[in-house]
């Protein structure tokens, strides 16, 4: 399933991984033409009328790679990541709390790499791939339509975020 | 400080509401334009074409209220309310925690408002309003430029998510 990237979006999901100092954000798309506008936008804040205009939207967009696929993902990183997927749904069998994988990181042993699905989640492919899945989000009642943006949020700060649990 | 209201904003701002339980969202704005766009995107997906594509939208869009400032919004709400403040500023002086506003709003006392600024923040004068001013997000370093919708969906995440620093 693939699904459309914005400008709009890139931008908020860049600034939310430089506040929670994440290394490196991939835009993973199979669709050429999608992976062309993305390009085209972080160079527009880079190095066109954008980097004048504002030069701190630049700043988070450096951080930004665009890829066509999982492989090209995981073979642009140093070492041999820890793959963790996200999803609504429980998948208790490799379940992995926000507290422990905020310790993995830390360790530094291995590099983490905290996959995000836009429109339908994750495809089963992707999530069979996974070595272990973040227990999901709730908040109160059944209702869980969260943006992609909004839940990539929730999700750092959960695991990133000053308090995250531990400083409260 | 007023700034424009997005039709993706609206609504990830709605979904975020409704997956925390949030009784009522209000988008104020003394500009009477603007108003009037919010008005006609929430009116669309409650009852116009919106509404046979995709109901559940409208389902999230009927907790939306559209006013033009503080005062018509306080005395839309039944009961006197505890007005909270949010800004990427530490307001030691009156500063709340969400484990302690959590307490707050469920103890039933006083019906809670948080007010979240868009733009530059909330303007001086609102922060003076607020009876307490919630502590910041923050992440690693001084990088700390999120967007309005991802702010809003940490801070309720923090107070009001199941996980919220109460149940890990």
């Amino acid at each position: 399933m693939a699904t459309s990237v914005t400008n709009l979006e890139i931008h908020d999901i860049a600034r939310t991984c430089m506040t929670f100092g994440i290394g490196l954000c991939y835009i993973v798309t199979p669709l050429a033409k999608q992976r062309e506008i993305a390009a085209k936008l972080v160079d527009h804040w880079l190095h066109g009328y954008g980097a004048v205009y504002n030069p701190a939207r630049g700043e988070a967009l450096k951080k930004v790679r665009v890829v066509s696929d999982l492989d090209e993902m995981v073979s642009d990183i140093e070492g041999d990541p820890l793959v963790i997927g996200t999803s609504s749904k429980e998948r208790q069998e490799k379940g992995i709390s926000s507290t422990e994988l905020y310790s993995l990181a830390e360790s530094g042993a291995r590099p983490v790499l905290i996959l995000f699905g836009t429109g339908w989640g994750l495809s089963d492919e992707v999530v069979n791939r996974c070595e272990r899945m973040l227990v999901p989000i709730k908040g109160k009642g059944d209702y869980n339509h969260l943006s992609l943006r909004v839940a990539i949020g929730i999700i750092l700060d959960r695991i990133f975020g000053e308090r995250g649990g531990r400083d409260e």
